[in-house]
């Protein structure tokens, strides 16, 4: 067991950061009111306290059975679980803190008292605009904000729940489903927009603005089914669930920070910083738990994390209606998703642990492999003959013998592929590489997003003109 | 281990249960929206999932580690720990599907989508009132039935946490401080009322009405603190903790009907509404756990099902502003809390269980008892005659030698000096009393609060007049 004492660079690093953000907090208190500012000094102390809390909470949750063998290590240590829970439990409770700092009330009701609240003795209409982006939100989206915190708790729930009773996989799949319900019920009550802008060469057909109804809650339910699971099928090395959804996070941070130049009031700004005021805490606790998860890992993040991350930005997409955004940023998600399509649709055998495998003697890692006896060659003919396309394709490792038949095939995910295009890596070399082509591809999604667009739709919305 | 099948008589009368609600349900998504009837049918289906989930999942729970042993039986099996989580989940569940049958949209909102969520195309307001009780919620009031759920959520959650790491008592004692937290957060944004209504007799010299101010917050805390800690420390033999949240809630209940029968539109009525809503899926969920946690109990509740019910009370008292009735109603639990203080606040030794001794020979429960060593009497000679005259006042069982000095004492729960009063119970006997009194403590507190209250206030809030 490794300590669990805080170093002395760590423990000044970690009380500098908050003295500086206590600071900013309690200038912010005294009416100077700038949402944007209070989130980042939010952010930076749900950094120190989930820092310090994953650290000294390590012997609490191995006690507590939360605990796991990291395979792909010479030692192999016991070390603590599901720490992703923890910075599930320090984001909501700056996201919940966050709160008076983000909305006025334009409407302040004084009552009778004793039980009689709806009586309302004044009544005072109080329209703030501070200008720009430090401006609040107007007190209409809280309930939008409080359902987001309600699907990020059912998430938090369902995941810790997932880690604690070890759901089958076909029942977990429809975790974030259920998470959703709090996010697409209060979406239908208190916002209930189902229409989508229609590309413009369809516009003839279908008009300019097209009413899905029904079918846009079945879409938001996809994407919110698709993102947290997604995230936690590619995960298995040290560091790759924080690192993606870090990568995932600040990408969708800068596209918001874009529409903060826009000349205000832009219509889709107040979307945009709701968003951030998500993602910034978000950042935060994804950095103090990277810290732990990184190669050699302290830590293992928990299906809660990968839940959790995963529902932050179903959760920002669907409420800043950037849905679409979201989709281009987990690109290589989908790709590993429907690579993964043969061994999760049972065409190919799937091992429960498709990670790659250790090599203990070169300490790297190698793609790991599904064997095929003789006796056991693919049942119908064309699964034989895609793998084999697929290994000319350098889209598979595929090992035949003398005879042509299949002696063994790599495992369907993109870090086994990685490795099948790398040769053997170590780690953490593994993990950095595949955060670059995360942050690549989602940049040019984001390109995509803001200059091709225009190509099918009539304008932009985010524009400096 | 029991079985966990259902008998064939619980699966039809389940089964018919369900069919029924699910009638009303599709009868009511059809648009003949009835709230308090949705609200029925759903706390029907809440009952009957809660039934059936906590019946089935007993073996997951004891594999996952929740077991404990029940101490007043003469076989100390193992039995299913922590099932209060699968209570507040499914009541949670149900409650966030209540939402869009409770809440009418006054402003239909349109946008142009991609993003622009802002642009209001067409406003439409639309003021529904469909008389008398069965009227839907304005939608204003969505945030506070969010704020709610955040703040019951994480009740459960912090709960679960403590069924599962232990937490020690001095730190658990905060635990629904932190979960109060969203409540009064949305409190202060939402709605904001900090005065009371003053005494007819200090109303020469504060006012008829009062400002707490700050004041206010720290009042709803200390109650958010009390209620839940409350009914965790009344606790120990089977089904004791649900009985008594079953009494209260049914209660506060009844409390909430009388304002239905007051002429609409009555200021109350909302808020007793909004009370009602929370408080009969709580009902339903508790029936189902009370069937399994009876004497001899299948199941135990944990701590999250006492803190989760002290919370659903704090949350339909805070937000109906009807916190006093509630301190009322929990008049046995601050009399269990009063006598105890002498051992929480360490005057007297305080083992760590202090429920009824089980006598093995009689099968009934007897009080459990301090020892003293003639060496280790109390410390200061006025805690010595303090115990001496709560035994002449029979209030304690003191047993002393011949030379005067302590040999034991009951210890300070009400549930012992039940059994001082009454002598030796069965289990389910004493829970079956305690149960009663607290009803009989209960329906005085109501009568107190609409009657009585008259001789200090100008008028009670309902009234058929």
């Amino acid at each position: 067991m490794t300590s669990t004492a805080l170093s002395r660079a760590e423990r000044l690093s970690l009380l500098s950061i908050t003295a500086a953000c206590v600071a900013i907090l309690a200038n912010a208190l005294q009416g100077h009111d700038k949402p944007l500012i209070v989130s980042l000094a939010l952010s930076g102390l749900a950094f120190c306290a989930s820092f310090a809390l994953i650290r000294w909470l390590g012997p609490t949750f191995v006690k507590a059975g939360f605990k796991g063998v990291d395979m792909a290590k010479h030692s192999r240590r016991e070390i603590p679980e599901c720490m992703g829970a923890v910075c599930a439990a320090v984001y909501l409770f700056a996201i919940i803190l966050f709160i008076p700092f983000a909305f006025y009330k334009d409407v302040v009701a004084a009552t009778s008292g004793g039980g009689n609240r709806d009586v309302v003795l004044q009544q005072q209409v109080n329209h703030v605009q501070e200008g720009r982006f430090l401006h609040r939100f107007p007190h209409s989206k809280l309930s939008s904000y409080l359902s987001a915190i309600v699907s990020l708790q059912t998430i938090a729930s369902l995941g810790l729940a997932d880690d604690l009773f070890d759901i089958r996989w076909r029942h977990k799949f429809f975790i974030p489903a259920f998470a959703a319900i709090p996010l697409l019920v209060v979406y239908r009550v208190d916002f209930g927009v189902t229409s989508i802008v229609v590309p413009l060469q369809l516009q003839p057909y279908l008009g300019p603005l097209l009413d899905l109804g029904g079918l846009y809650y079945v879409y938001m339910a996809a994407v919110a089914i698709f993102s947290p699971n997604s995230i936690n099928i590619l995960a298995g090395i040290n560091g790759i669930e924080v690192s993606q959804s870090l990568v995932i996070a600040l990408l969708l941070a800068a596209n918001d920070a874009l529409y903060l130049l826009t000349p205000y009031p832009h219509p889709a700004t107040d979307s945009h910083l709701f968003s951030l005021s998500f993602l910034l805490p978000f950042i935060g606790v994804s950095l103090a738990l990277l810290r732990h998860n990184w190669y050699p890992a302290r830590v293992f993040v928990g299906d809660t994390y990968c839940y959790f991350a995963g529902m932050v930005f179903v959760v920002v997409s669907i409420l800043g209606h950037f849905s679409k955004t979201l989709v281009l940023l987990l690109l290589p998600q989908i790709f590993n998703f429907l690579y993964s399509a043969p061994q999760l649709f049972g065409l190919v055998p799937c091992p429960r642990h498709r990670l790659p495998r250790f090599n203990a003697r070169s300490g790297l890692l190698e793609p790991s492999v599904t064997p095929w006896s003789p006796a056991r060659q693919p049942r119908w003919g064309i699964v034989g003959r895609g793998l084999r396309l697929l290994g000319r394709l350098r889209l598979l490792r595929v090992v035949v013998d003398g005879e042509g038949r299949l002696v063994e095939t790599s495992n369907f995910t993109v870090l086994n592929l990685w490795l099948v295009w790398r040769g053997p890596l170590r780690e953490d070399r593994l993990a950095l590489e595949m955060t670059a082509a995360q942050a690549v591809v989602g940049l040019f999604g984001l390109f995509v997003r803001h200059r091709l667009a225009l190509l099918i739709f009539k304008e932009d919305n985010w524009s400096l003109l």
